[in-house]
């Protein structure tokens, strides 16, 4: 891929037209690194690096990633951040196995976010799965894309690790996930036993919460995270945490 | 206060001077108002406005909170977000009760944040001690000002109603609350029974985490949010969130 090329991954339309995106900055560069080692895709990545990280990257760089080197100028344009980090990746989307989604139900269960929005709150929302793992996350039409730098950035490195799927109908899960629980204001408080039985876990929009209808029609079990206090609601990806780290306790 | 002073309030130099924050937005001044009903202070928030927004003010301001009418360029420049509200409000700072403060350990347990720098983090940290109430939140000095208008963005209302203080140092922390524990990477599982033992919980920065040597003075225990999965730490905001949910659980 050419410098030219990789400033237009900045925009989701020409990252999905290119099948890249962007990695910014030293630590997750890191942990890229560090991920190609089991992940073949990874070892595709293309640095791009300013004249003084040449000697950083011949450090770090066992996989033999492809380099090139690029004035300040040109990395200012190409990098999200306003502080250019000096060191950027073009690294191709994960491969989107068919067989292995499939299977994937026997050995993990699935967080469904429908229509999440906050690029902060699915990074977030990554990186706790990352902790934890056993996991897959599924996205509905509408969400914010998971490759977007700030999700990238928030995810701390989980976005190399953490299985995920984009624009999955809600209607199309339980084939895979038959029991489906939903978290929402009214539902069983999140500590009984019975939390643990099902498969996927579905969660709100950040402003609109939960499609009820279509979650009445799948049968889904709500619970609540019970509160006592004096404020409306959780942030999302609190919500969302606090639930893996319930299952995963 | 004038129009011309509010809009210094984006600076915390300013908004300790002037002993006020700024809240922007329908959603928060209406949070403002139901809070200022049983926080008298609350109740000397003064309302900027512009034109539009006259007919709601009339609707919603039940307990007569000040209301000047300013033009939408003066609304631009007082408003932190790029897309100006239309409605903002200059509010009194909680006041600072020193024997509120010292009473405090009888009733309520504490999370301390040791120069937590996000104003995301701290704003989601609020939201959810308001969620399950019961905590009081100290923040060491060098810490991000609660007061920052994305601060109180974030915290969607909790900063009308979680007690907090800003500068307490380390310390002076056990004379009020005896037992401390602590999150570190290496510790005790958060789900032992022994977790629910303590009067304060310290958590440190984003970066460089909890400070171990102060830490051992006070003969903090140490507990540890057990993860399995391929990530190097999780999200500040998340681990005080996660530990909040199982002191509430």
């Amino acid at each position: 891929m050419k410098a030219d090329d990789v400033k237009k991954l900045q925009q989701r339309k020409y990252r999905e037209q290119l099948g890249h995106y962007l990695v910014e900055g030293e630590h997750l560069i890191l942990e890229l690194m560090k991920a190609a080692i089991f992940q073949p895709h990874l070892a595709n990545a293309q640095l791009f690096i300013t004249e003084n990280y040449a000697d950083w990257v011949h450090q770090h760089n066992k996989l033999k990633l492809r380099v090139t080197i690029i004035g300040h100028k040109a990395m200012s344009q190409i990098a999200d951040t306003q502080t250019p980090p000096g060191i950027i990746a073009a690294v191709p989307f994960a491969p989107v196995n068919g067989k292995e989604a499939a299977h994937a139900a026997h050995s993990e269960r699935a967080i469904y976010l429908h229509e999440i929005q906050d690029p902060g709150n699915l990074g977030t929302i990554l990186r706790t799965l990352g902790w934890f793992g056993g996991f897959r996350c599924l996205l509905s039409p509408g969400s914010v894309d998971p490759y977007n730098p700030k999700v990238v950035r928030a995810s701390m490195g989980a976005i190399f690790h953490v299985p995920f799927e984009q624009n999955v109908p809600l209607d199309t899960v339980q084939e895979r996930y038959p029991r489906i629980a939903c978290l929402d204001m009214q539902g069983k408080a999140l500590r009984e036993n019975s939390f643990h039985n099902y498969d996927c876990y579905v969660f709100g929009n950040e402003a609109r919460g939960v499609p009820r209808e279509q979650l009445d029609e799948l049968n889904a079990t709500a619970f609540t995270i019970t509160g006592g206090g004096a404020i409306e609601s959780l942030n999302l990806a609190t919500a969302v945490n606090i639930c893996i780290y319930e299952l995963r306790r």
